[in-house]
């Protein structure tokens, strides 16, 4: 790995790797289906829309007969994947907006920043909601969740973020699920980054409303979201959509009614993001594709270790999503510095988003490979070297 | 041109052709520029963000000293463009959700599908309002806006849609401006489909706040929005949002602290946006891109006219931007086998909007030039030979 010797002063060939939480590394073959232009209205792009829609189910376990056998099987129930234009923010605003009835009330745990933002929504929205915190490096509790909706009946919602980016911290959903479904509460998980590489039970986790993005494990770039839910609790939710654009239910129905989005999609983006889900389906799926993240994730670890850079979290909460580390603790470390030499040798990383404690992030997902890591690994002991910063090595 | 005769069995070498209002036909080279992931992080991305807005700026004739000279000029009134995730729709939302205050109301101009869409939005968002509604033909006279504000004090905003697409009409947003800022409210113009092929002169039309997306007259791809507007008068809407994603205001306060969009971007589609706004300075810019547009407007109409195809509209009031046919009289007409007819011959029409009359549309916008005109008009006129369609020639 000393032959790695790259000049910042010569472009590379290729484009720089994204080791962040998404936009990510997504491979050629899927930028290069956006090489056509479709119209949003004809019959041949409706066609795609309504396979994206099918295959979604069908990664998710939910699609008609695909959990043959099992008890309860949601498949069976009438699920419905439905694609939302924006980022993945727009999608969990989308389900708030929507499926809250306006005398409903939130109960969201928050141990990150997107917890967090689901409490900016509530208040923008005037939902009325109670948080239950944790520190950023915790998982919330089934039994703190127990104890709130047990002491307040008027709580009808618990909104929950499976992969909580902000450190990487994977949250216990089904465990959290099961108590919300013993006090009869609708259940909506921000499963953003996490969908299509961490298994998802929705049946033992009591899901109601699931959201993901475009551009996450699929591996497809960024431009809508999609939420997971059964057509009948969304239709029983008529008339208490707060947007227009964000209304989940008119987005169904226009679906129903004529196979299109109501407002323009996306187009170049969602023949992408088809070509992703069949790239995703010969890859193994969801666990070939958490597999790999999987690794990138102990490679990473095991060499940042070896460096003397340390994991922020707990390994028993840690996610293989993406992670926090620890600055070095020599005072010459400037993350500025580092992040812009990695650049220069074609690697991004991802600045931290903790308060009180100095990390960066390096996210496992996207269509990077051990080989990957590998690089990055050498790029990073090459430039703590340049910048002479002391490691304090195990 | 009787040389024409491609067959449904082969598959066409190129993409189809859209004569569409959007997404449209953009060139090869916008969209190779996605075959690129970028961080949305990364300041090599927000380099181009924010190049992307001062190009925005320079085309309205908002960018500081691009008008030089004029009284009064808004160039120098620190005037912003804002860039928005999510299809037009969401950024006329945003405006609207925004800006007014909750004590605010609104009068609406409405004489197309995209005027009831505001009216639509006011209902959901709760905002007070009023319609001023004329024919689907007939453009809004500025008169009417007269007493209708001299009648309701208690209006504070006026929406109006430059170019409704529901017809082709193109509305004179610059004379209901003049009355608008006569009675002192602030206005709202949706130029979606015209803004950078129709001249817009901001100062003289009043315009408060004006929308447009990435896949018109730019020739982009869909996947964003963007609004212009006076930075103090944005600032001034503080504590009025009613949506998280939709605040434009919060939008313009992530772009100042940090360059960045708040919530994840459509990187590859703003990627081929600043190459379309490359192109569209290429070609010469607003006025050439409009002539060009003009002309195949022209062709189309003498064209389709020759067949004995009629316009919908008053030529007087009729855009160069799409335009509204009558279907031929014959009842053999079925609009249906004509679209798939022209779609299996590479071309996609636009179906009509009309509920008392039978039109189909099509559009002239684009990646398109007076030969693929020519070739649509061809490819027509052997469609109702095949159809045997019986066509009343002037």
């Amino acid at each position: 790995m000393t032959d790695y010797r790259p000049s910042p002063r010569i472009p590379i060939a290729r484009d720089k790797l994204l080791f962040t939480p998404g936009p990510l590394t997504t491979s050629h073959t899927v930028k290069e289906a956006m090489l056509r232009d479709a119209g949003s209205w004809h019959y041949e792009f409706n066609a795609i829309v309504k396979s994206v829609r099918e295959r979604l189910l069908a990664i998710a376990g939910l699609a008609p007969g695909s959990s043959v056998g099992r008890v309860p099987s949601p498949a069976d129930e009438g699920w419905e994947a439905i694609l939302l234009q924006g980022s993945g923010t727009f999608g969990v605003e989308a389900v708030l907006s929507t499926v809250i009835r306006p005398t409903g009330k939130l109960l969201i745990l928050v141990n990150g920043a997107y917890g967090e933002r689901i409490v900016q929504m509530a208040q923008c929205l005037k939902i009325a909601h109670t948080l239950l915190r944790t520190p950023e490096d915790t998982q919330p509790e089934a039994a703190a969740v127990d104890r709130a909706l047990a002491a307040d009946s008027s709580l009808t919602h618990v909104a929950c973020v499976h992969c909580e980016t902000t450190t990487g911290i994977l949250n216990p959903i089904t465990d959290i699920g099961r108590v919300v479904k013993q006090h009869h509460r609708v259940y909506i998980v921000d499963a953003m980054s996490s969908f299509a590489a961490v298994p998802i039970d929705f049946a033992a986790a009591g899901i109601d409303y699931l959201i993901s993005s475009s551009n996450k494990c699929v591996e497809g770039v960024p431009g809508f979201s999609f939420v997971f839910c059964r057509r009948a609790d969304l239709m029983a939710t008529e008339g208490w959509a707060r947007s227009l654009s964000l209304d989940l239910l008119a987005q169904l129905k226009g679906f129903d009614k004529n196979g299109q989005f109501r407002y323009t999609p996306p187009t170049h983006v969602i023949l992408a993001f088809a070509q992703a889900l069949k790239e995703l389906e010969e890859e193994g799926g969801v666990m070939a594709r958490g597999a790999r993240y999987r690794r990138n994730h102990e490679v990473l670890v095991e060499g940042l270790n070896a460096l003397g850079i340390r994991l922020y979290l707990d390994p028993r909460v840690q996610s293989y999503i993406i992670s926090s580390f620890h600055y070095p603790a020599d005072p010459k470390f400037s993350f500025d510095e580092f992040y812009r030499r990695l650049s220069d040798k074609g690697f991004i990383i991802y600045p931290g988003k903790l308060t009180e404690v100095n990390t960066f992030r390096i996210g496992n997902i996207g269509r990077i490979f051990e080989s990957d890591i590998r690089s990055l690994l050498a790029a990073i002991r090459e430039t703590v070297e340049e910048m002479r910063v002391q490691m304090h090595q195990p």
